[in-house]
């Protein structure tokens, strides 16, 4: 974050103002709170591009039509372990959170839970749903497709979203293992910043029209696509379409929304496909309790011998050693925590323009 | 395959050569049967790297003292959807099968079955256990870990196997969509390969033993590692890293077996790390009932539409279309059951001293 170009704001600042959009949206107080908890979370972790950043997208969805913001969510199949949730076109910040906690009320008493969800839109970030399963002592997993931007191997065209895996493993001694993945080489946020700053892309994260390699940050806007992560066949670039395919199979085909270049697209100027396979978004969520499969305090010591043995991997640079996945953010979210949350210029007019669309005080 | 130094073998004499190895091991007839059919299925599907080809590496393992031929595969602690197996030691191969069952019969009852498995070693091919959810009209899924031989993203010492993410769906019209991934940039059978023919190792898939990147395909041998998929912090390798972590920790944590740099090796020749933080490797398997979460006959609509648009994808160069997962290794199926299973001159070597070993007739 460019400190000159960024503003500080205290989280309850930026709890107040997004609820308050939220509620002027038509939410009820409850799923405000839901909706602003899914954004504030990735800003106090310092995922910017998942954060408050996202609340004038939503908006601009809204205003077009495409949330329902008064949705009944509902199971529309279910047995002990599985369901599979309808959101009702409903705010994805809200319906994946309910989705969860159906997850884990069916690991809680089965031992594992597992929730197919149709209707929905954006989710927010893919961390914030598994790790509710912290507290309950579960594992968790979240997964959801999203507007095709990345080309399959060997294509040339946008066919799945960044579709993300993310798996979260509670710990004792140290923070829980946050692993959220996006199966492409670079999700789409990391373009617009290289586009921000006027740098070239590294090779291996996109294509343009013709299918050719690409380091120009605005391909997306000229018909271009991503890689999948891998990059290359050479380099596994089909493992990283498989990653994505599965999300968006168990999401979209086992939900019954819509899947591949058929979901609709969480920017509003573009319209969805016209002939939909299914209804909205889809996201796959799953709560596993531990002491389902092992003792708990066993599953607890070998889990942070696990972190302690990979913290200690000896690295090529001395001074960069090895990270888990979620420290990083885990750091960021102790210092905002604390400090504040910076929030980028362009963001900041984005809210002055919701405050003064909603007349609300920023 | 190399036609010049390989000879066909039919389906049938690698079975009886195979089954009659394991029982000479001392398995019982039902398990030497079973351990023969995970092995041919790769043969069969082209997997040549993960078919007859390791069964020397088995029997030397069994050799050393490390193969319980006659284990007693038990439950050791179970919910309504969840388990974890304790496979006493036996064939990794026969384990993993037994606990795909358990995991079908839990997802018949609940909707969803996973079993974590502990105390087990090399279960072959990933994809056939998941695929054995098929028949069931369930989505099958198989993550196993395995030799360290992978570094983690900043680090240059081997703390992770090639650690695999199977996820199979059934289809109707099509063949099911197969999506079997090593989580490193290659697996070493393509190193070994490499070193075969003399060739240098692409730029992604290697380091030395210092952290810098290597093309020589020896490279193991002299300390080196494999790279996660990704290959490269800026191209993504943290999610290769990411997906190593999640096969590494839900087999062996969460199972109660080894885990990272403490997984026992495959080869005999290396001996198993002399501190085990568990029981021999883990594997962990996953059978969802797919009318548990949505009617099968839209299920199977949806599933087939999915894969008909793919391989619709358009392509870079139209004369190379974009495949879906399982696409190749299905095509080599149906030519192999014809025209029988070409083997390598030097897995013909090993399978005539292991005739000459058992006195066995090949």
């Amino acid at each position: 974050m460019d400190k000159a170009t960024s503003r500080i704001f205290t989280e309850n600042q930026l709890w107040s103002f997004m609820s308050e959009v939220f509620i002027r949206m038509g939410a009820s107080q409850e799923d405000a709170y839901l909706a602003t908890d899914v954004l504030l979370e990735a800003d106090l972790r310092g995922i910017d591009s998942h954060g408050i950043a996202r609340l004038s997208g939503y908006v601009r969805l809204w205003e077009a039509g495409r949330i329902n913001m008064k949705p009944q969510i509902k199971i529309v199949r279910e047995t002990a372990a599985a369901a599979t949730v309808d959101g009702d076109g409903g705010l994805g910040l809200v319906v994946a959170a309910h989705a969860m906690n159906i997850a884990i009320k069916k690991a809680s008493a089965t031992g594992v839970g597992m929730v197919s969800v149709c209707n929905s839109n954006h989710f927010g970030v893919a961390s914030y749903h598994a790790m509710k399963a912290i507290p309950h002592h579960m594992i968790g997993m979240s997964m959801t497709n999203a507007s095709p931007l990345v080309t399959p191997t060997l294509g040339k065209e946008r066919m799945l979203g960044t579709n993300p895996h993310c798996w979260v493993f509670p710990a004792r001694e140290y923070d829980p293992v946050v692993i959220d993945m996006a199966s492409a080489a670079a999700a789409n946020g990391k373009l617009e910043i290289a586009e921000r700053k006027g740098t070239e892309l590294p090779n291996g994260w996109a294509l343009d029209a013709d299918g050719a390699p690409s380091n120009d940050p605005s391909i997306l806007k000229k018909g271009g696509s991503l890689l999948p992560l891998g990059s290359t066949y050479e380099m596994g670039s089909h493992k990283g379409y498989g990653m994505a395919a599965v999300a968006d199979i168990l999401s979209g085909v086992l939900s019954g929304g819509n899947f591949g270049p058929w979901v609709p697209p969480f920017v509003a100027f573009l319209q969805p496909p016209a002939d939909p396979v299914g209804k909205g978004i889809g996201h796959f969520l799953t709560a596993m309790r531990i002491d389902a499969f092992r003792d708990l305090d066993e599953y607890y010591q070998g889990i942070d011998t696990w972190i302690r043995r990979f913290k200690a991997t000896t690295p090529i640079d001395p001074a960069e050693p090895v990270l888990i996945h979620g420290e990083l953010e885990q750091r960021e979210y102790r210092v905002r925590k604390k400090n504040g949350i910076p929030i980028n210029a362009k963001v900041v007019a984005d809210m002055e323009a919701l405050a003064e669309k909603f007349k609300i005080t920023l």
